[in-house]
């Protein structure tokens, strides 16, 4: 038998093709569409395998029980999402899934004092309908869409694409809801999704939660003119007065030291002809760290120094906040034994926040999170390019099983 | 009668509706077109009425010709453009037509040592046909253009629209070339679509030349990634590298302060996302300076500096040069008598470099050329708020007649 680290790897490979995709030479599973209801039953046919009992809840995620010592021990779910973006890669997702498998199948039916509960979610990415995270906020009981009005762009309802998928009812979405009580934890492992396990040479590395971010909508307001006429001393130039301001948010971010990070990732110049001065410029800045205390003193740090170097240039300008997405912190004792499990591998200790959002930051509200980066190449992901190597996930596997252990341990 | 000032003004402003528009709402007044062919003859009443013998040449433009002493005396051309931009302004070219119209009927027929002939170029903007200054290059006798080739957007190729203009034949068009020789001067008279007047509280200035110009296409190169999980230092963000290249070119155009000026128009950010750091980044560069020699330092301090930074942020750089206009001078002596002109006036003499392009740089070719500058409102062209002060037209108009005093003198 493959290592179980290969074999994680090796099904998400499988699945990266049709009848598990629904895209001609590339990969993309959407939410209850027929690649999605294929990668469920491969997958259960694993699960089964590893000694787990399957379900398909009412909202359309896969769930592999496998019982603990004994039939009220508490839950440990490890999870992660089934479904891809287009043209997205192999792993992100799946590879969580797989992962929680193994764990599973290492157990060679050894009952832990807590039940393991798999979960391979449907909708993490929100690529088929107009809202992402659906499926684990049915588990974690936070769903707060009208999911009636949910349909896809070809005009399939929810409803319609639930009763496609296994004649599920829309009613009983909601019923999805993790039934348990609280559950003593919950587990995922996930390519890291950045660059810096790889830039420093590590396999594997502990999540300390989901970043807090703040999107904003920035437009600067100058004075249109023609490039050959207007001097440089007359000019009020929207776009110069956007650059300077780019870079003070690049050094805010650079300065902090921190895991707060800011991007620039959208800008129009207008009237945006080569002999026009930019009388008008508008651009979007994303703000992101691992608590919501930093990522606010850098928020307000830039736009001190937005407001400053407009009003040094005489330039308008107008900031509207798009987004606040409140920080979702791991949980620390479970940090603390995903480090000790990492040593006790032969990995170094790298705690790390996670800037994307994952199916963790929305369980969190059910019960404790943890979660394991793995290491990917370039940093690369939604995309066909995204790799993993084995050898990694092996690592991540023996870091999880370290995890279980002690996990185990400590209900003693 | 109205002084010739407030005239010229009055005039311009005759011509800013239909039938002299071919816009409805607006001033569109393109090459060849009926406003055009409507204005050239309401023009030409007003130059026969200063006294002048009017044509239309073989390229459309209407020429008035008011004699000198001699028959064989040589040649003061005055003249501008009366076309102009879709939704543009009044002034823009026709008030340069109007004032030499007013030169000469201030001189209520006495005759000068030299002839003066008024030029309404046709097609200075290109607002019609994919060429510009086709018209004042005929007469210049420097077209290189296969006119056949040159067609509208409606498919109306120049032949067929000269045909319709006034029965022109386009085998003709190169016979529109000056034939007395080396005219004596050029002169024009046009708005200055800069604000550099109206800061300094000026009517009128004295144009050193049009500006050399320099056009580059720049393209960085970085690393596209998410926004939330790359951490800073691992960045290889296009945009803030623009940000930074962006402000070095402003730094470089304003620290020469001489006039060189130095404009990024237009920029664009790829992927494009809020949530994605941009991997790839295009922008324009525009360098203009009244003279080549001052131009291409500052273009060269610009290349070296975004080498420079791009080297330092381990991005990659393209630049490509789009265009490269020389500069055209005017006439030293031209000048001079322009300014004590306007010493004698009661203005300041204030000379200042066009960063546009006009006639003047076409008449260049054939004869020196000089220009008078007027302050129009907050130096805004190509719009219908272009507005000019009808007492600074009449400071215009004053230096036109004292330069035409003084190149009559000059001859004796």
């Amino acid at each position: 038998m493959a290592p179980g680290g290969a074999r994680a790897v090796a099904r998400c490979d499988a699945l990266g093709v049709a009848p598990y995709s629904d895209m001609p030479g590339g990969l993309y599973r959407g939410y209850l569409t027929p690649a999605h209801r294929a990668a469920v039953d491969r997958v259960s046919v694993w699960m089964v395998r590893a000694g787990m009992q399957v379900a398909v809840d009412p909202a359309g995620n896969l769930v592999g029980r496998y019982a603990g010592v004994a039939p009220d021990a508490p839950v440990l779910i490890i999870g992660s999402h089934i479904d891809s973006v287009r043209d997205g890669g192999r792993y992100d997702g799946p590879l969580g899934i797989m992962l929680g498998i193994e764990c599973v199948a290492a157990l060679q039916g050894r009952r832990m004092p807590f039940a393991i509960e798999v979960y391979a979610f449907g909708d993490e990415e929100g690529s088929r309908f107009p809202a992402a995270m659906l499926t684990s906020r049915a588990v974690a009981g936070t769903l707060d869409t009208d999911l009636a009005l949910i349909a896809d762009p070809q005009g399939v309802d929810l409803a319609e694409a639930l009763r496609r998928f296994h004649g599920g009812d829309i009613a009983d979405y909601a019923t999805a809801r993790h039934a348990s009580g609280t559950p003593l934890a919950y587990l995922e492992a996930h390519i890291e999704q950045g660059p810096v396990l790889e830039a420093e040479g590590l396999a594997v590395g502990t999540v300390t939660g989901i970043a807090a971010q703040l999107r904003y909508g920035a437009q600067v307001t100058g004075m249109a003119g023609h490039a050959g006429t207007c001097s440089m001393p007359l000019r009020r130039d929207a776009l110069a007065g956007a650059a300077e301001m780019m870079l003070a948010i690049e050094g805010i971010a650079r300065g902090a030291a921190s895991d707060l990070v800011a991007t620039v990732g959208r800008i129009e110049a207008l009237p945006g002809a080569a002999n026009v001065i930019p009388g008008e410029v508008r651009f979007t800045i994303d703000v992101r760290a691992g608590d919501a205390a930093r990522r606010d003193l850098g928020a307000e740090a830039i736009l001190d120094a937005i407001h400053m170097i407009a009003k040094a240039r005489g330039l308008g300008i107008a900031v509207e906040q798009v987004h606040d997405l409140p920080a979702s912190p791991c949980d620390p004792a479970l940090m603390a034994m995903l480090d000790a499990a990492s040593v006790a591998a032969g990995q170094k200790v790298r705690r790390l926040v996670s800037g994307a959002g994952h199916d963790a930051m929305i369980m969190a509200a059910l019960c404790s999170t943890a979660m394991v980066f793995i290491r990917c190449r370039g940093g690369i992901s939604h995309h066909p390019a995204e790799h993993v190597d084995p050898a990694d996930v092996e690592a991540a596997l023996a870091v999880m099983l370290g995890f279980i252990e002690r996990l185990g341990a400590s209900l003693a």
